[in-house]
């Protein structure tokens, strides 16, 4: 399904009228407060937030699943589920494919449909963590950090297809979260392991294309039990270092131990300018994939601070990834994707209100008190009129939740896909 | 030091404007959602937050102390400090007093002194978890669980004291917090530990005035590193359950494992009519005792969200204990208590704004979606001009922390007390 | 297949002398120190663990199964795979079923095929984590906690089933692990869902034998994201008091928050007479499910020796559960669980020779550096030659995992199942 | 005091018949298995672990402290008590001084001592955590990564002044533990914090003998309770890359966030090349400063399981430092000391006997439940009785707690220091 551009304007039509009060009260007191709020309107059009291409049917655990209806089942349902919340909020005009979940069997087909709904092709994600069907070597003991070398070729070979194809489509990066690792100490020598991992991800890099990027992706655990090989962003960075230029690190919210300081290691990877990008979600107790900032919205702004620090420019102007990562076990995934997208752009808006001359005063003053006021005044001021504002300039919904469902989205996509 | 009225006067005259606008904004988005804002103001004149007699002081850590300047000494000097903060903030206005830190000498003169700066005397603390001078047997290794007798006879009866001091002051309930517990495995037997902690407490509770509550506080470590007896709510309820119904169980936020649900707890406790209170307080890895709500201020409001609904009344008019119980390492502690104070506020006002109805509604349809932004609603609105307000209508100031600066208290506080 | 008594007898000879050796030195030792070897060595040969019919198979994250060879189907075959572990360990004589994964057609045959394999029918569990093919409501929003009356009639229904499943077996007990719970805030009402549990499960015990034992158990999350109903000790406590004397707390060591100090929560349920049993395994980051004894061992025998001393008797003698509870998803399962019904056995043996009298002595005294030393006096001790004597003795082989290779029992099984 | 080589002999001669029974069986066994039995006493005899300077009068929390009796002030007394401990055990030949506590009066008499006693003197160690009577500038908000230059100034040249003492004594290296980090979000800028930590570093590198280390120490909070400036291995590594070839990285076994796989990050830094030593301790729940072996025995020899591995030598023979880092709150500091080291050399000695031409082969093969075998096998080996055989070569005692019991030490002491 698509929506239509009359149904948008009569759903904003209906809050016009209180939007437009909100708008102009918030806008008058950032006014006051320095802020320059169109800039801020136009970087809220300009970023884009990519969505996965596993990210539309219902996720699962261990202990089952439970699905919804009328989920996407080819690449193109997929993109045409992107390009629906894209038309919604107008910010998720990017699709992150998976492989070989998702190998187009016409490029061009595809290609051609992702023009026509605005999305363009971010990072090309492979997998060496599941067994497929027919495949030669099993992935059980590990895949890069295989004993055996024919496993390893295995793995390095298909993360070369998976390049092949992101050239095809237009992606520029290539994402590699591996889940080798061991279950029981004494499984797996650390050392050698990592030494393995290292020189398959020398030979992919090799087959990388001088304008593209490899991102190596951290996680203490899940589903290696004991160790994994790139347990934290220190040994995601040795093998960045080791990669050279054209890899970086790629933070997942959800792939570290109790009490992170998330934020902080963001501030690192930018430091050693090997910040890649980040797999956007939340979670209480471990890689929990719940929607962005349903848990910890002040630790997401935290950490937004931290990137438009660091970035000096508009985030939609830097070469960092922007992408979901998360199951939507419970939600509609096409609501839970919109309230993700929205509390990651609330994060960076409230980022970027912040007053950073004084707030560097006040560091320097060792002023807490004020450095905290100062966050925290930028944190709870209400600025969703503004991501409001830059969908309604963008042609998007004032309210997506409710324009999705009053557009019936779930019961017509169900009905198209049964 | 006494902050003057026409500080405060002239201090609200300067932000009485944008204040105003502000207000009268918020006031109408409110008001439209069907919030009854006069109630939420009154509320917000009524509700107030206990400070401990130890905060206001410099706190410290085990590797030191860096103590600040103008610091009181004695209980009046402490008195005094509370008193000013009620006077900027108007939340203040209450004490809880630590003995034997607290001794008053002449009790009716603190009295005097309390009411004239419209200050309560909430619980009263006993401590055992240091050895005091000249005291005869020592906590080294235990107090209300002690293996010695006589260490137990004297813990209880520095308790019996404790209330005796309290009904003085006219408090009307008995924090106990116990550092009991052990530091290695087979140190203490687990079971005899906790009868004879049971025992200690109901020689304590034969004492109890009629009209008093006992609170059991629980905590998993520190300063007992290997077992503590009241190690968490499941013990501290088995305890006010056996103790009887002036027994019930305070929630220090900072005493639970990593990634506890702490807004669980609070309703099971309310459930079973066993909360007591809390001392509030915010961390990011165990005890830290920050400002409330400068780190997990998403987790403060969902705690006042049960806390709303569980007491079905303004919490004001409860029995439940509020206190904060922060260490102030690096901030002054005024500026301190003015940000946790307005943080509790802040999280309870944004409780209170929730749209209770539509919450049951979406519950009983499973639908996550709806419930979450329901929440994330309401904690996303800037309910701030509520609290300002408040404290307008009350005599307080616009702006605490400003106004405490611009009434250049801490240095005034110096010279004081040099 | 089934193991052949010479195929053992011939194993065991092979270790016959090195292990009289080690059996005569540790036997000497433990004697001088005042235990009775012979006691523990016929405790040893009593005390059983139970095998859940789900363990025989490669266990599953989340994201994907690598499965091994000669995998067992249908429950006749898991009874097989059992009877070989306990024809070479002689600890593994029961099995708990799972319900619906496990219900045999014919009840008498696989009494009899029981039987034969000195099999017991240990706690019968049901499954009310998924849905069947074919059911009429979904668990995807709880099941005994349902909001919807007719989902908490088919939950509590099936658990009546599962009794008379029960019953037909010789079971028991019924162990109800529940994944009810919310993977969001608001999604569920804390309060409410407590009670619609506790009201399931009050219709459920109704049903229960006046002989038999629920089990409550509790989880902290996963696959609830953001709460659980029983989600600690304290809740499952509740529970278990609300429901009666048949009602009582089964512990899964991998069902704790962080540092969780499981072995004082054993001792508390002991002191309140609400011990059910345990569902063993090990972990290292939540609940991992991996190998008892395989990451804290020490934990392991701290737990054991809690139960020794709260038990005051032979644990084989005592009502309490005892079950693996493991996935194993990259060790082959009958290898996987040798291992870890030896790791208990160890933990079980290392307390039993705890100088006990010596301990409570240092407790009563204090003396915390002599307290260590007696438990880690025992921990320390190479007790393994106990194990091995005690299968001997009970006909079973000296070295489980060697006897387990030497007969090929893998590869056999695989032919057998092809 | 010092006790007398006729007490120690006494003492042997009361064990000496049942440890030499004990010790014939093990060495038998090993000797069987393979092992070189008179290679790992030779190594007992020469492993030699410091003890620092802080560690002999007891510990205390923030909530106080519980003094012992006979507590050594001076430097020289503390000499006297670590000299006590090496004569029972003869593995504590090695102090680490802390300044500005134990600045030495007359550095010769002190070395002359120390040589008396046959102690080595390892790593010094600063202190810019505490601010000292009459220093002119506060560390409140850091030390080397204060914003203001002259307290870095100040911090910087302490440094310089400690690595000055060093060289009089005969240290090696200098330990550089730091405090600076942030309470608040927002109060510091991580990435100006970082580089200002660096270049302070760098002024004191450049004051470092050329036959020196600089070792950096990680710690994720405490005292500083949202972020610290060198928060994890990764951020420690960073620095040590940036310093050069004498900078490398100290690892604590307390300062990890929950679950942390330490043994893997030791494997880490040893493929870097950057690991630097050890401060020993054990903990449940935070920086616990407990006993080493006391609550996680099986993770300690699995850290000495990667240092075997990774040396390729006796650990003697390397240049890593090897401390204890412990606070003794509630046990006797001399005999916590002495449950240290001996668990230390334990999980040594377990290290050393593991078959690790069969693990290899193991690990090839991913034969997981081999290569735990493997390993649990060499730690379920009761080989206290070679540290014991070690010990009475080196002229110590069988069983030091009991040597120092039956010599009345404490007591002595307590009378000496009256």
């Amino acid at each position: 399904m698509r929506i239509e551009k009359k149904q948008i304007e009569s759903h904003n039509d209906k809050y016009a009228k209180s939007h437009a009060k909100s708008f102009e009260f918030i806008s008058g007191v950032l006014t006051d407060e320095g802020v320059n709020v169109k800039k801020i309107i136009k970087e809220l059009v300009d970023y884009q937030v990519a969505i996965p291409s596993w990210a539309l049917s219902t996720g699962s655990t261990r202990f089952g699943r439970f699905p919804g209806k009328g989920e996407p089942v080819t690449f193109e349902e997929k993109l045409d589920d992107i390009g629906l919340l894209h038309a919604i909020n107008k910010s998720s005009g990017a699709v992150s494919m998976h492989i070989p979940w998702d190998i187009p069997k016409d490029a061009k087909k595809v290609k051609k449909q992702a023009d026509e709904l605005d999305i363009k092709f971010d990072a090309v994600n492979s997998n060496t963590f599941q067994d497929q069907p027919n495949q030669k070597e099993s992935y059980k003991f590990g895949s890069l950090c295989h004993t055996d070398k024919s496993v390893r070729k295995q793995a390095i070979e298909h993360n070369i297809e998976v390049i092949e194809i992101g050239k095809i489509v237009g992606s520029k990066s290539l994402t590699v979260w591996l889940a080798d690792g061991s279950g029981f100490p004494g499984q797996q020598h650390f050392a050698k392991a990592f030494d393995r991992t290292l020189d398959s991800l020398k030979d992919i890099y090799k087959h990388l294309p001088d304008d593209w990027m490899i991102f190596t992706e951290h996680k203490p655990f899940e589903p290696a039990f004991y160790s994994t090989v790139v347990q934290d962003w220190g040994s995601s960075l040795l093998l960045a270092q080791k990669l050279g230029k054209k890899a970086a690190c790629l933070v997942d919210l959800g792939h570290h131990l109790p009490n992170a300081n998330i934020e902080q290691i963001v501030s690192r990877l930018i430091h050693e300018n090997k910040l890649g990008g980040f797999h956007f979600n939340d979670s209480k107790y471990s890689d929990d994939d719940l929607t962005v900032g349903s848990l910890r919205p002040y630790q997401l702004f935290l950490i937004f601070n931290e990137l438009v620090d660091g970035a000096g420019k508009e985030l939609s102007k830097t070469d960092w990834g922007w992408m979901i990562d998360a199951a939507h076990n419970i939600k509609d995934p096409l609501e839970d994707l919109l309230q993700s997208v929205e509390a990651i752009k609330i994060a960076y808006t409230q980022a970027m209100i912040v007053d950073r001359k004084a707030l560097e005063k006040a560091q320097d003053a060792n002023d807490t008190v004020r450095a905290q006021e100062i966050l925290q005044h930028a944190y709870r001021t209400d600025i969703r009129p503004l991501l409001a504002e830059a969908r309604l300039q963008a042609g998007g919904g004032l309210k997506p939740i409710e324009l999705y469902r009053e557009a019936d989205c779930r019961k017509i996509l169900s009905k198209e896909r049964q």
